[in-house]
């Protein structure tokens, strides 16, 4: 780990995102009809290796089931609307048209009324009844109230999250969520997160959860780290991750997926992320811009409407496709955003790799995107207002 | 002191701003109430690590009393408005609506009206019936002209300012203020700076100061680099002097205070100033977007009206909040320019770090903020765009 | 081959661009007239070392055959419109006019008509007939079933193509073209590409191929590493195939050319090329932007109508002038898209370098050129604006 | 001299420009007043380390004039338009009202008329009766046949200029100037350049010259970077010359000058130009802001009118001052473009430094400016836009 001295009195390494890097084709190539792009976590395989973000603008009962049934995993926000609001239709709509002076303001109101564990085993049970996994997502401070209602539901994958959570939190007012007994005793599988280090990914390793989210501060729709000056760029938390992942293996035997949670927005994100070492990849706003997605073309994270330090924002996002579109193509336009599975497959199948998990050894190098790739994508915009 | 080449005749340490490092979370995260972000200095407790910057349109009488009551200190600079005329009001109207091209002239006739020692003695007095702790600037030219008026208001703490300030000031036509000597006799405590390299803080430190003020050219209204090619990034002109802190106490016993003046617009500036080893922050930009600041929407630094050399700028800011707000919250908005100290609270929390001495030794990364930042805040602004 | 630290679990090394780097003068200058720009590749001289890119928007028989007689090459593209329909005008005029919404899947549509053998023959021969050197591509999917028509029109040099073509490529479902045997076996020389890495350039030299592509993702129309995230850019690209032909070279005695492929915009791009150890260059779109164009003002990429997941864009391009002004000058602009190979001349001549050979030892700095070489053009727009 | 690897087959030093640097004050300060900013060469002697630029928009006979009264002196193209016509102040005029798209062709035209060595006695002489030093420039082609006319003037300082001069020209039609023979002969000093690097700089010294010319490519009016790839950041340029002069001096004991041209826009980068070792500046661009400048807001390359390869570019410039002003101050704006010399001398009194020669030791450090100096600038900007 080499270091670059910040001052005197301060030195730390230096960190990479998924702009900064590039994937390098190897002397092979492969047909990519060959190409293995399936995903096992614990008892379940997924057609393709992604996890939808718990975000109310992304993830509904019903585009749950769609990601689903396209072969991916939607994890349901157990403390977003669905559960507050026997209806959050008219919240939904009511989001996606308030004005941008007024919007954290009211989000704040809506977010307010209070959670309804029977809506929590109601909404994923819907989910189930479609015959697809079920996966959903509570926060650390709320899980043990909320067990009983996930249980009565028979859920498949618990995702335990926060914008960071850790295997030792220390409170001095409450007992918290004691991670490593909590999940060892629990019959469901758990995913945790987010973290972004290797220290941190590998204490949360530690506790028995079959995945660690990977991100903190990297989601198109998060500002912490403006807020809080807290945030590494994927590339470097993912490997670091997969470092964990490595050490985790050879002390314990157990195999801990890593999941890049956050900072995706293309089809080269997708893998990147992979060639850096993730088992699959956890994506909210490229998904909310499928004509599907139950925010009416616009997303926020569930930091938006903190009370008191608002860490997120609502994001506007362009209507492209619908879910199949987005996830398997096929597209219609060329800027990565259509197709992410079937453009990680092409990735591999033009590097010569044939399943995920060879993938994570491909070659990268570091080269800032910025003029390369801005070069095409600034003429094509040309293009789109000279009409 | 890792160098690198400039060329064959000259070498140079690379140095970081704010902009280019971000705080890695560990593995323990903490209760945000049970963080302790207070700030001791010689004798005074504040409940903030803030000291607000003495730019007139940022510390009026007034304002220095809210801002104590707030838990920080507003610095009044002796050399402003405030003691040229006994009614200031009118002319930051008239400075406020000045046509850019006439700006600049104007206030520097406005500014050489004479300074009247005895409104410095009343300004001073007015602060310290409110009850807060009194702190107030010079320049070391005029230290000693001034010093019979501030005596006489009983002053709790001095800042001996300019853009850059020396232990050793060489001069063939003046006898220079000694600040060794002159600091170590008065009875009150003394701040000074700027400073922004390991040797001139260890020496600032070595004439008897509580605190050194750190940062040359990174203010929001200040365009020293432009006009003179001085500045060093705050991230490691804090870093170097949080070394000359360490090497000073090891030498004497004595702490000095390390405080990041300047270049701070964001929650996670400030954030990022402790964790490189500032002990306290001072700001005047984000302070002068309160709807209580004396600027009406503008601040300027006092290098502003130098009468053949101008080196800042009138700066128009946005009026976000009440100084409550910008300072404690609740926040509104999510780009991190309101509560900084509760996002220095939460930021700290999500560290897992008690204290602001155990936050100095928080993990940070280089981490260029252009592209993980950027997205969210563009993406955001489209959304007020769109309405 | 130094590394860089990218995660605990990954490391890569820093990759360079155009962009990135700047040739040094050396202690010699020299007559532009002085200076030899030939190349000559298996039995062919050509008076200037530039092949054109195998774009429907830039090659056409006449537009081969014009800069054919200007002393370079242009490759026709066996599997574009010329070889689809009997004539592409109107195909060509509609490309150019359709509404970027519905481009790409008009395209796709376009694009859908069966290519014709007997055109193949037709269309190289039209190009013969003129008496300059015939050079064409294709896919290696394609090329044996398109052999025996490229044979029956006496080509000269074939170009086997494709974004990534590797030495090896893997099939399990059908027996994919062996590039060894195949070109050994054939009369024609052939070049063959892109490849964008040492491994995969000694690989594809040790086909017996006369010339390597070398470019993956740099092209102006191409959005490749958007898209799947692969990408070299091409200072390192090329240094890397260079250090192949040195290897391949020392193990064969066989000279292999390296031509770099895409992301050259500028006379100053070529001469980097060559000073990065190409021996000539393939461009398109500098060459759109000629009067002559059969593209009328637009080019695309031969994977911008992929039928699930297109990796290219239909670029507008400014028609600058004739192909002669833009090859040769005279130029009446100042911005080095004009008399590209004046300029390669005149840069050898500024250096003091007397041949290609010569100049690949020129001596290059790391120099990212944004602010440099941005101000002037700012400043240029900014006159171009003003009236 | 640490290299970069670019790829297998390239390595190159990374280079540093003025916008890459900033100087870092020491531990001492000064008063302004007691800096010595005075600088000789040869036998004369200057108040202000300047040369300003023979451009044609910049340096007329009445600004030389005035350029040498405030201190400095001014170069006087003499294959411009003053030796080409008896009157160019018509031409003038028409080339600062001449449409963009037909700028370049028009000036090709205005100087394709022939130079008149009797207009280059006169103009000389003119400079010369008003009691000022003298210094004109010639291209190396052009010196001999001039020579005649320019000693019947009597000049004083003769600057032998082009893009990139070296002590080593080959032609194989034409015997070039042999540097080396022809200055020792000469009895007016000569000042030669462009150079930029150490092994050019050193050879332009070793022909006699008492100054080099360090600069290729950073002009504000220079596009030779993009036309021909060659260019050399300032900072690396000038400190790698200022390499070569300590080596000259060490073997013949001869103290060349090092003399930055171009590439400065503000009084920042004459303070870094110095610390990175030049002796004195040549500027162009900054000058042509001035009332009195001959451009009548517009200044332009030598190059720009080139017949084939035009690598520079008519420049509109804003007004700023006058030349007082511009070089000595006082200054009415902020932005560090007036009182040039004035901030040189401040610059180097915060440093603590008193003479030129010692500030060439400054540290600097090497800091990106974009986004420290950004902020103020950009908030500048937007409340010149705000009225």
């Amino acid at each position: 780990m080499a270091e670059v001295e910040i001052g005197i009195g301060k030195s730390g390494r230096r960190a990479y995102g998924f702009d900064d890097i590039a994937i390098v084709p190897s002397r092979r190539t492969r047909d990519p009809e060959d190409v293995d792009i399936t995903w096992e976590i614990d008892a379940f395989k997924f057609d393709i290796p992604l996890m939808a973000s718990a975000m109310d603008g992304v993830v509904s009962p019903a585009t749950a089931i769609e990601i689903g049934r396209l072969g991916g995993v939607g994890v349901l926000n157990l403390e977003g609307l669905w559960t507050r609001y026997e209806d959050p239709e008219p919240y939904l709509r009511e989001i996606a048209s308030l004005d941008p002076d007024k919007a954290t303001a009211r989000m704040q109101q809506i977010y307010s009324e209070e959670i309804k564990p029977e809506l929590i085993t109601e909404r994923i049970k819907e989910i189930k009844s479609a015959g697809v996994v079920t996966c959903a997502s509570v926060t650390p401070q709320r899980t043990k109230s909320f067990m009983k209602a996930i249980l009565a539901a028979e859920l498949d994958m618990l995702v335990i999250q926060g914008t960071v959570v850790s295997a030792e939190h220390v409170s001095k007012t409450s007992e918290p969520l004691n991670l490593k007994s909590f999940i060892r005793e629990l019959e469901i599988p758990v995913i945790v997160g987010g973290c972004a280090s290797y220290q941190a990914a590998l204490h949360l390793m530690r506790t028995g959860a079959v995945g660690v989210l990977v991100g903190v501060g990297p989601g198109n729709a998060c500002t912490t780290r403006g807020v809080l000056g807290i945030g590494v760029p994927q590339a470097t938390a993912i490997a670091d991750a997969a470092g964990a992942r490595m050490r985790h293996l050879d002390e314990t035997g157990v195999y801990v997926h890593v999941i890049a949670d956050g900072g995706l927005s293309k089809g080269g994100d997708v893998a990147k992320a992979i060639a850096c070492g993730a088992d699959a990849v956890m994506m909210g706003s490229p998904l909310a811009s499928a004509y599907e997605a139950p925010g009416h073309g616009y997303h926020w994270g569930m930091a938006t409407f903190h009370p008191t330090l608002p860490r997120g924002t609502r994001v506007k996002t362009e209507q492209r496709g619908t879910l199949k579109e987005i996830l398997l193509g096929p597209a219609h336009e060329n800027d990565g955003r259509l197709n992410l599975f079937g453009a990680l497959r092409t990735s591999m199948a033009t590097c010569g790799y044939e399943t995920l998990k060879e993938f994570q050894k491909a070659e990268v190098m570091v080269a800032p995107a910025l003029q390369t790739e801005g070069k095409a994508l600034q003429q094509s915009q040309k293009v789109g207002m000279g009409h």
